[in-house]
């Protein structure tokens, strides 16, 4: 159970210091530690540090922690590196759980100073119990505890874990996912990662039963067999996708000096994908593509698939890119062939496989509404992968309706489907098609801006589903 | 000279004539290709050949091409396939210069039928000095000369030029492109070409001064040896990027049932690409973004890249993205990193490379007044990519600022810059980027919505000037 495991504790803290809470923060009200977790509906005690100050935001302020009466389970550090292995012994002192020091310029400078800071830092906790999340990192998103450490991010609470040593990263793949409908259990930014490791927040995630999917963003990790346990054993019961940032050799040098990371090569982090059935993914817009695929597109019974749209040569890229990703686009059964002419009996349009619906987005209604099933039916296809141009079409006054009726007839079908809605290109067209995929989200529809992207993500959760099941690990996903 | 070439006159036509007007395109009055060519600001002269009407939109109506009494130089045909060849049998009675057939129901039908009405067709114009574009495509845009296939194309003209056997294809890439700021010199569908190929086109190109890129989609050619010389003759002057579409198994498949290409395999494309340094392309996307770079990215000395922008995980991501495709980010002197030092002295924020401006929009405006001529100035680096995430900036109001100072700043910088504004996640953040990137456009910088097509791009770009330097070509574009 994860409720017993010790990073429980420090994903539900009673109370929080925040320590260097700066006049600068306070006068704009909203950034800032703590008016941001004011907002966002923390139920725990807080309490301001700050010796030139008694009350901020209409919370006592205490000049030192050691001045706090009562018990605090959690401490952010806001102030400048120097400072932080004064207040750490004040942690150790008052006897805190968990340290989240926001506070950059360890390590990662690459600098003396910065290595010293650091290793005073662990030399302070060691044996004390006092746990350290970073140096250099934005701390935890817990949506069901009231922390946050993003204004804009979802008060909902969702099934996706993030475990990321990017914070500005961690932000705009949390902010991205948010506008596709997905909504997260926990998410941990841990930067230089000096104590607690992905191993540690992947251990405890393994047995979150709130998560169901689990993303990383990883640039190094410190102990190779503890973080191979971990992942196995996420692996046993829900799907991982990490992105390993710094493979390159500039990358790894960049990794660095971001996070001091020792990167590790790209040889060692392949021969780990494949033998972890971890899904890898490259950038961090891609990592979102996977989510979605892992939470709306059902398990097919494997990699063939009917394509359907409008556009022959556009069927022809989708099918290059199909195959290219490791799918494959077969020949429909002379059966659905002759069913599919009557449909769109259209000179030009294809009823093999790709499939052409008939012009405009009435000719895509009309083709959902009577060509979907048949395709669905066809015994050489395990998925479909519908695309909609738009732009192409003509029109974008009917496109609300084709895209209702497209949810209706998925409700309908005994495969799995996903959709390429291709992103407009005007404004018009834009702002249209990011409300039909929108609804596209609400229905559960995997829904992408690009075939690229649909087949890219697709895919990826195709082959995890089949390690999964040649490896025949538990898992509840599929 | 272009204009003694047998296609000037095809693409320059004095006067149209339009066989098979339906009423029915007539009552939308905008669909239809008599509409099309009167509101698009067609100059000659144009005659609907209809045998029940005597005038359709104020022209007066033939019931045949043989009752036109003036000269007709191009022939559009809306006909049913069945119809084609005695329609044809006219035009070649009446001494036309070209006919395009947009009538689809030929071999791309993969029917007995259809294949032997086409060999009928090219039967019929042997020895005519008739030529053919199509069956099965959607003909030329043309602004000059008032000719489109799509109401919603640019008036405007421009340097680019599309030779694509996809319709539907070439109008999404035209759309794509027009709305990035790209104008066309001259694009042409050509579909099942059984008669005017590929080669044809490109060897017209090759010499059209108009002209300064050749983009292609191309499901399959008929001379092998005829196209290899027309591709080396526009290589000798102007870029070319190839999407050469139906190179996987299934994808060879969907091409015969499209425009009946014989696709050809993979590792022949693949070695054609190597011997003519022709830009190989994936999707229509990818084709533009290129187009866009090579209009908008001068070429650099070399492949090495300064990767200026805000968050640190972000940056290690662009570093692998870069060195993926081929780049190199290496660190900067040392002279470098002790300016940018001033120029933010956050701390946690990277000076190597990939460098990191300070936060919010503001601190990217005052890095890119202060820092990217320090970047610009640094012996190790050939160019700059810059990153602009609005979504994690967290402000959308000052992004227009921000981006005229980088715009301001660049036209000061001696290397070439390519910028990466990240698409927004919610429909404030699209728009307000949409319009950024527009404005970036308009000030000729090449801007991508992420960094992964930027590269993408950019890299191709570097590798073609490459492939041009050392086959010692004469081009025009670097």
């Amino acid at each position: 159970m994860s409720s017993g495991h010790p990073l429980h504790q420090i994903l539900h803290p009673r109370s929080i210091a925040v320590v260097g809470v700066s006049a600068n923060e306070l006068r704009e009200g909203i950034t800032g530690w703590l008016p941001r977790l004011l907002n966002f509906g923390y139920q725990g005690h807080l309490y301001p540090v700050n010796p030139r100050a008694s009350e901020i935001l209409g919370l006592r302020a205490y000049p030192s922690l050691k001045d706090i009466p009562e018990t605090v389970d959690y401490v952010i550090f806001n102030i400048p590196a120097r400072l932080a292995p004064q207040i750490m012994e004040d942690c150790v002192a008052k006897g805190v759980k968990a340290v989240h020091v926001f506070t950059a310029g360890f390590s990662e400078t690459g600098k003396e100073e910065g290595r010293r800071l650091e290793e005073e830092l662990s030399h302070i906790i060691r044996g004390s119990g006092v746990r350290i999340i970073g140096p250099n990192c934005m701390g935890i998103y817990h949506p069901k505890a009231g922390l946050t450490f993003y204004p804009a991010f979802s008060k909902e609470s969702g099934s996706v874990a993030l475990v990321s040593q990017t914070g500005a990263g961690a932000i705009r793949f949390v902010l991205l996912a948010n506008e596709r409908g997905i909504r997260f259990s926990k998410v941990i930014s841990y930067g230089n990662a000096i104590d607690l490791d992905a191993s540690d927040f992947l251990e405890y995630l393994a047995g979150d039963e709130e998560t169901k999917v689990i993303a990383c963003y990883i640039e190094g990790v410190k102990g190779g067999r503890a973080f191979l346990k971990a992942v196995k054993e996420c692996m046993r019961r829900k799907p991982v996708i990490i992105l390993k940032a710094g493979v390159t050799e500039g990358g790894a040098a960049a990794a660095a000096s971001h996070t001091a990371a020792l990167a590790g090569s790209e040889w060692v982090w392949g021969a780990f994908f494949k033998q972890t059935g971890v899904i890898p993914v490259e950038s961090l817009e891609e990592m979102v593509d996977v989510v979605l695929a892992l939470l709306h597109f059902p398990c097919p019974r494997g990699p063939r698939v009917g394509i359907v749209g409008r556009g022959g040569g556009i069927g022809v890229i989708a099918t290059d890119l199909c195959e290219r990703a490791g799918l494959s686009v077969p020949s429909f059964a002379p059966e659905t062939r002759s069913q599919l002419e009557k449909v769109n009996p259209e000179a030009g349009a294809s009823v093999r496989n790709p499939v052409e619906t008939a012009l405009g987005l009435a000719g895509a209604s009309q083709f959902y509404q009577e060509g979907l099933q048949v395709v669905d039916a066809d015994p050489h296809i395990d998925f479909i992968l519908t695309h909609i141009g738009v732009d192409v079409y003509g029109r974008v006054g009917s496109l609300e309706e084709t895209v209702d009726i497209l949810i209706e007839t998925a409700k309908t079908l005994t495969k799995p489907m996903v959709v390429a809605l291709y992103a407009g290109a005007s404004l018009e067209t834009i702002a249209a098609v990011a409300q039909a995929q929108q609804r596209c989200l609400e229905a559960g529809l995997a829904v992408y801006p690009t075939v690229e992207a649909a087949v890219k993500a697709v895919s990826k959760v195709i082959r995890y589903h089949q390690f999964i099941k040649e490896t025949r690990l538990e898992q509840l996903v599929c």
